[in-house]
C-alpha cells in the first residue's frame, strides 16, 4: 500500500535538484498530510506545512552519503545520513536513520503513514539522544526561521 | 520470529507483580541485549543493564490504563500509557505509544529486534517532543539514580 509513496520519498532524499524533489513531495504527500515534529508538540498540518519542514531536515541532516551532499556550514562528518532499518507493512512504513550534524550523532526514525490511495497522510520524527535532539533543535529552528521568516519554529 | 518475546513483553506491560515482571523479561531479552536509551548516547549492554531500565521505564510512564497502575509520585493525570501503532514483521516490533507524565504529553516508539532465537538482542526507545524528553530525562535520571544508586543515569 505505501510502497508507492515510499518509492518517491527514496529518490527525494537521495534527489539534488531542488524543484525535482518539491514535486516528489507533491507526488508522495496527501492534500491533508500532518506532520509531527521531533521538538515541538503542535501537529503541522497540509502540504505545504508538511514540505517546509521535509525540506529543512532533508538540508539539515543531509540528503546522501556523499561529501557533496553534506549540510553547508561545515559539518566536518560530512552528513552521512543513511536508513538503517526499514520496517514496512500495509499502510506504515517506519525508517530508523543515523546521521551527524556538527559531529553529533543523530540517531532517528520516521514514522509514515499512508491512506487508501497511497498518499502520506502522517509523517512522523523522533530522534535520540538527547545531545542529538539539542543540535537539531537549534538547526531547524535557523533553518525554519530563514525558511518562513518566523520568529521562533522548530 | 519476535511474536512469542512480543507476547510476554505485553504481559510485562501489562502485569502488576514485580517478580513476575522480572521474570517476563528474562523470557524475552537474550543474555547479550543491547538498550538505547532516548536520552543517552552510551547503549546499555546486557540483560541485567536492559531490565534495569525497562523495569524504570514501566515505572515512570505507568504500565496501563487503570489508575492503579500510575506511577508512584502524585502523577494527576495517572499514566494512560497506550500503544497506537504496532508494526511487526520478521525480526523487528516497532510500538508507538502515547502517556501522560505529569500532565506532559509523551509521544515515543519501542524499536525491538530479537535474534533467530526469537530472543530481543536490541531494544531502542525515541521520545518527543523536547518538552516530554526533558519531563522523561529528570523522572527517569531520579528513578536509575534511586534503582541503582549511580550519582547521575538516564
Amino acid at each position: 500500500m505505501i510502497e508507492a509513496a515510499l518509492e518517491k520519498w527514496f529518490q527525494f532524499i537521495h534527489g539534488e535538484d531542488a524543484a525535482d524533489r518539491s514535486a516528489l513531495l507533491d507526488e508522495c504527500l496527501a492534500d491533508d498530510v500532518v506532520f509531527y515534529s521531533p521538538i515541538v508538540f503542535t501537529p503541522q498540518k497540509g502540504r505545504a506545512a508538511a514540505k517546509l519542514y521535509l525540506m529543512a531536515a532533508g538540508s539539515a541532516f543531509g540528503g546522501d552519503d556523499s561529501a557533496a551532499a553534506a549540510p553547508a556550514g561545515g559539518n566536518e562528518a560530512g552528513g552521512g545520513f543513511r536508513y538503517t532499518k526499514q520496517v514496512v507493512t500495509g499502510h506504515h512504513a517506519i525508517l530508523e536513520f543515523e546521521t551527524t550534524m556538527d559531529g553529533t550523532y543523530v540517531n532517528g526514525v520516521d514514522i509514515i503513514t499512508c491512506n487508501e490511495a497511497g498518499k502520506v497522510v502522517e509523517f512522523k520524527v523522533m530522534i535520540r539522544p538527547l545531545q542529538a535532539i539539542n543540535r537539531v533543535h537549534a538547526e531547524m529552528g535557523a533553518l525554519l526561521k530563514k525558511l518562513q521568516g518566523e520568529p521562533d519554529a522548530a
